[in-house]
This record gives C-alpha cells, sequence and structure tokens, in this order.
C-alpha cells in the first residue's frame, strides 16, 4: 500500500465530527484501533512487531539483536481536538517509506524499525513524551505508574486494561543499545518552511520547555450571598496568573500559555472551591524559561495570598535545551540537496531519544503553520516529498 | 415519620464520596431517586402526589380544585457539589409539617401543598428557578425546551427520557390559579440570623440577579510553535474580564461572581480555541445591576478586540428585585414571636411565584454562612425550630 492509501485507512480512527479533531488518547479504544492498524500494515509489509516494556510498538526489518539499527518513526496519539498530521504523519510515512525500500529490492546491512511512541503529547496522563521517557529511563515507572488521567484512572491502571504489565515498565538499556540512529519526520508547527519555499527540512534544536500544575484552592460558597471581602475565590489568582503569563513571556522572548484548566465545582452560581491549571513554558534558551517560569509562579503566589487563596505548583515535565547531533543534521541536508535547517518550540520524542542515540528529525511543510488543531495540514504534494525523503535517509543510512 | 427519620433517608442520595456534596442534577439518576422518595413518602402521609406539567411534584392534601390553597416546598436538585440543605431543607420540613398537622388531627379549610420544583440551581440546562418559571409562564416552553446540557442533551430530550411530556411543557394558569399562598422555607445563605441570634427568620425582599453566557472564541493552535503576536489567545481576553467582575462588583456595591468555565479543546500544549464562561451578578437595586453587568461586558468586548478574539454575550436568566407581600411577611414574623425580617441575594422559587401568587419565606439558620458547599450547615435545633416554625404558619393560613 502506498502512503495515500495508508493515510485513508488511519484518518477516520478518533476523529470527532462534533469539532473535526481527533481525540486519540493513550489505551482507548480509539488508541487501540491504532495500535491495531499499525501492527496490521507493518506485519502485512513484512515487519515483526513488538510492543516494549513500555507500550512503544516497534516493527523490526531484520534481527534487532544486530545492532546498529537505523529506527524511524513518531506517535500516534492526539492533543484534545488535535490535526491529523502531529504524530501520525511520521509514522505513516514511515510505512510508506519502508514499503518502498522493500518493494526496491533493497537488502539493509541495518536492521531498520519503524517505531510508534505511546502517549507522546501528555494529553490524557500529562507528562508528555511518556513512552520514550520511559524507555530511556528519564521517567522512573514508579511515577509513572502513579500518573492519573482527569477521571483518577492511573497511567499504569489504563497500561493494565490494554493488555500491557506494568511491572516490566521501565528503562530498556538492551533496546536502546540496537539503536545506532533514530529519524523522526513530523508536519512541522510554524511557517519557517513556507517562508524558505522548501516542503521538506531538517531540524537543528528544539526549545527547552515544560509544563507546570498550578493549583489555587479557596473556599466555595453561595454566588449570590457572601459579600466581596468575605471571598476567597480562586478565580481571581488565576486570572491574574494568566496576565502575569503572557507579559513574562514576552519580556524574556519566550512563550507562554495557559490552555488546561479545570474549576470546582463550576457551577453558575457557586464561588470555585478550586481553580486547577497548566502553564506550558518554552525559551529560546533555559535562563530565559527559568526567568519566565519564576516570575509565573511568583506572581502566582503573591496574586493568591491576596486573595487568602492557597496555592500550590508542581513541575510535571522539562526538557533541557536539545541541540541535534550536527554531523548527522548536515549529512541529511546535504542528501535532501541541502534542505533548510530550522529549529522547533516543540517537543518530540526524537528530544528524548537524542540523548542516548544520534538523532535527527525531517520537518515537512505545513502551510498555515497552525498545530494542534483541526486546521493542521500538509499538501498532499508535499506529503509524497516526505516519503520521497525518507526513503532516501533510509537507503543512505541503512543500505548504503 | 419525623423531620430526623426523614432528612436520614434522604441524605445519602446523589452524595458524592469524593467531595462529601451532592450532585442531584435534573432528569439524572440521582434526581429520580429523590422524586421517588418524595413521592412515596408524600403517599404514605395520606398526599395526593401528581407532576404538574412542567415536572415540579404537588403533594395535594384536600381538593385542589377547592382552589386558595396553601402550597410549601422548595426544591431538591443541588449545585455541582452542593450542600445537603439549599432545597431539600424546605421539602423535608413541607413533609414533616403536615405529617405533623395531620397526626394533630387538624382539618384545613383550605387545601394544602407540599411542591418540589425542578431545576432551581440551573446546575445542569443553565437557567435556574427553571420549573417555576415555565408553570408561571416567566420562560416559554419553546425556549426552555432547547437549553441543553454540556452533553448536548436537551431540557426537552431529558425530560422525555425521565417520563415526561415535552409537548405539555408550558404555564399552567389553572394550577398557579388555585394557589393563594406560597411559603417556602430555605436555609439561610448568609449569617443574618447568626448575628441576630434567631432560629428562624422571615424573608423582606430577593436582589436583583441574573447570569450571563461569555463567549471568547480565538484560534487553537501549539502551544510551543506559535509567536506571542501571532496567537489570538481567548484565554487572555476571559482573565481580564474575571478581574474586571470583581472591580465593577466593587464599584457598585453589587456581587459579580465567574464560577463557571469550560475550556475547548482544554490541553496543556494547545492554545484554546475556545474559552465559555459565566457571569452571575447581583445587586441591592436594578441600576446597580446594570451598571455592573454593562461595565463586565463592555471590558470583555474590549479586552477580546485587543487580542483579535470573537466575543459573544447572551443573557440566560435575568429575575428583578422581588419585594415579598409586607402583609404576609408582616403576619408570619409576628406569628413566630417576633423573628427578624431580613433580605438576601439568592433567587427562589418563591421570588419567581410572588408575581402571581401571595409569597412569604422562612429561613432558617446557617451557622458559616456558607452556602453551596457541602460546609453548608443548619444545627439539629435549628432544623425542629423550622418544622415548628412552619407547622404553625400552616396551621394559621390553612386550619385558623
Amino acid at each position: 500500500m502506498d502512503f495515500d492509501a495508508l493515510w485513508a485507512e488511519l484518518a477516520p480512527i478518533g476523529r470527532y465530527a462534533g469539532t473535526g479533531g481527533y481525540r486519540r488518547f493513550s489505551w482507548t479504544v480509539a488508541d487501540a484501533e491504532c495500535r491495531a492498524w499499525f501492527t496490521e500494515r507493518a506485519t502485512g509489509l513484512g515487519l515483526d512487531v513488538r510492543a516494549d516494556r513500555n507500550g512503544n510498538l516497534w516493527a523490526w526489518w531484520g534481527d534487532p539483536a544486530a545492532g546498529d539499527a537505523v529506527a524511524t518513526g513518531s506517535h500516534l496519539d492526539s492533543v484534545p481536538d488535535g490535526g491529523a498530521f502531529d504524530g501520525p504523519l511520521g509514522v505513516v510515512t514511515a510505512l510508506a517509506a519502508v514499503g518502498r525500500l522493500r518493494e526496491s529490492g533493497a537488502r539493509p546491512r541495518r536492521p531498520v524499525a519503524v517505531v510508534a511512541f505511546v502517549e507522546e503529547e501528555g494529553a490524557r496522563f500529562g507528562v508528555p513524551c511518556l513512552g520514550s521517557r520511559l524507555l530511556t529511563g528519564a521517567i522512573g515507572p514508579e511515577w509513572s505508574g502513579g500518573l492519573r488521567d482527569a477521571d483518577g484512572v492511573s497511567w499504569a491502571e489504563a497500561y493494565a486494561a490494554a493488555g500491557g504489565e506494568p511491572e516490566a515498565m521501565g528503562a530498556d538499556p538492551e533496546l536502546l543499545g540496537r539503536l545506532g540512529t533514530f529519524v523522526e519526520l513530523h508536519v512541522e508547527q510554524g511557517r519557517g518552511l513556507v517562508e524558505r519555499g522548501a516542503a521538506v527540512g531538517v531540524a537543528s534544536s528544539i526549545w527547552p520547555h515544560g509544563r507546570w500544575r498550578m493549583d489555587f484552592s479557596g473556599a466555595a460558597d453561595h454566588a449570590g450571598t457572601t459579600r466581596l471581602a468575605d471571598r476567597r475565590d480562586p478565580m481571581l489568582p488565576f486570572a491574574s496568573t494568566v496576565l502575569a503569563a503572557r507579559e513574562e513571556a514576552a519580556i524574556a522572548g519566550a512563550v507562554a500559555t495557559v490552555g488546561k484548566v479545570f474549576v470546582e465545582p463550576n457551577g453558575t452560581n457557586a464561588i470555585p472551591s478550586a481553580v486547577h491549571a497548566w502553564l506550558d513554558a518554552r525559551a529560546p534558551d533555559e535562563a530565559a524559561l527559568e526567568a519566565t517560569v519564576a516570575g509565573v509562579l511568583g506572581a502566582a503566589r503573591r496574586y493568591a495570598a491576596k486573595e487568602r487563596v492557597e496555592f500550590a505548583e508542581s513541575r510535571e515535565s522539562y526538557t533541557g535545551e536539545v541541540e541535534f547531533e550536527t554531523g548527522l543534521r548536515d549529512r541529511l541536508s546535504l542528501l535532501l540537496g541541502g534542505a533548510p535547517i530550522l529549529g522547533t518550540g516543540a517537543g518530540h520524542d526524537a528530544g528524548v531519544l537524542s540523548a542516548h542515540v544520534p538523532t535527527a528529525m525531517l520537518f515537512v511543510r505545513n502551510p498555515t503553520g497552525i498545530s494542534h488543531s483541526p486546521a493542521e495540514h500538509a499538501e498532499t504534494a508535499d506529503r509524497h516529498a516526505g516519503v520521497a525523503a525518507l526513503t532516501r535517509v533510509l537507503e543512505e543510512l541503512a543500505c548504503a
């Protein structure tokens, strides 16, 4: 099957008609359908599909034990009402590229693997790149097992219910040691390639970034009968903190976003008892990121104290600056006819793996630059350019 | 059964162990259990229970067709994670008072009715006092039938699924015409009776109040890759509006609350596409209320425009100032040994009925004044004082 046929098969899974966006969250029915589809198609290509001890799916061409493998892939999960491309484009392109190589009669010197990582977005359990972080040991299994979704279901429970073995989770140095190179293809989440007039580019670096949970706890009371002076309303310091986040980011040349909020009890005529919010912050360097986050959390503490509201913060994830291996980067750019090299503010499994394995990323042009939205897009011609580029890269790295 | 036994029976229904609060929303399983319990207990008292055409339950002692009835009661639904008393105290006290009168061999000259109104809190469908507003015609059945809950289920659908007949909904002048007096007993939602050292009081008036829905619509995008200048983030004008609401209310001597918020898509790493929020505002007079709301909505429009975010507002409910009938009010105060007379910022079905039927309210002391929270409370002795007071009132109005 070619790219278009594979893409068309995957497209309806987990799509929510109400928004046109995707809701492919880890260990849900939609996720199971994506994984079953991946397994069936990879097996159909003659690959040997295995889940690793953390639930990531690996489809092997050649003997993994031979080592120095060339792995490529991305993830299948989505943000809430996300687009079709973020993640799946890399997985489907990888399957299409391997299919093309096999059809051409190529005989790789190195084993080739197509991988689909779990919970890259952190949409259900709050921690992005959880599958790759577990694999590399960046996050311990005890900690991840205790992560809970909005309904209180833990990662370990959800993983077990989906057929996984939570007791086997954790760092997997043997698998990691078998990887010689990792290349992730991804839709671009900005307009860098549009500005450069190129269909495909190569990543230089990923901004340092992280997520912080902020809990404002006041006292629920009647919205009609409680005097302003008697209130301990957590909505007020939360609102001030949202505005502070924008200001601090602007000062530091960073970006800061409050995109996820839960209010308790969330009734029109009740002063909230609590507002839970998440800060996503990213900056060109770690000093700027630290300054931004310190500014936001400091403001949150001050505003909360002013309203007699309790404030608690916790860092849910953090990734330092990732500079992809410059030798590999320049080699791929050259191989692809001088493909532009560009940085990104988005985190990826490739960023996590790059601390352990020589890693590169390819980006495919996104006409609007919009991502994490149903408007996320790549033109058909650019998708095909992505397949051609990844095929060329695998040929060069694994077969030449 | 006495008050304590009735109270103990109702207490576990719809209680959410996680918060200790109640989730009794209209036409849910918990609501059906409350209604079944009411029907069984009222029938056991020898009353004739009928749902009116809008789903409100009426338990009759005597022939409704005789007219000039004395009705008493309140509601059984709750705000999310609300307390046990707001609503149910009035219903259970009414059943206990009627039980006491029947045991004493009283023979009412006027029919007596105990009523349990539906959707008083508006917690599920957004409009408070919906049952009494439908009954009086303050809201038309076409409009209410189209109200939707957070899952998109309409009032008409939910009502039909619970066995109601949506096509029969609407103003019921015949039933309304049979009522000669309505008395609602309610837990106080403030500390007026604590300050006055009295277990029971009589209401003077209800502040004008209303709810406004505010929809901020921007553009979802990636939280890491979208430049601040390129964002259309609805969270920012929403936050500014929360702060404006507090300021405008303080200036006008009013209260304003943003207690309910939904964010789309509500993902940590996605700029929101939309923030939906509800403003609850109340003031001592209508001019102050209008000034407050105009100030808040004006600020919302300005802040939204500044961030290139669309803003839409809609008034979901509005109740002008309610001054309860002074003759009835003074008569009840005198009857109850000079019970204090006090106003409230909370809306009630009694406020809706007062435009059509001579209406009074009794309040029962709340030690903390807290309401719409599991901390809402009335001491056992004060609950019994409420039963004694309502029994005395029914005796005076219906039997003397």
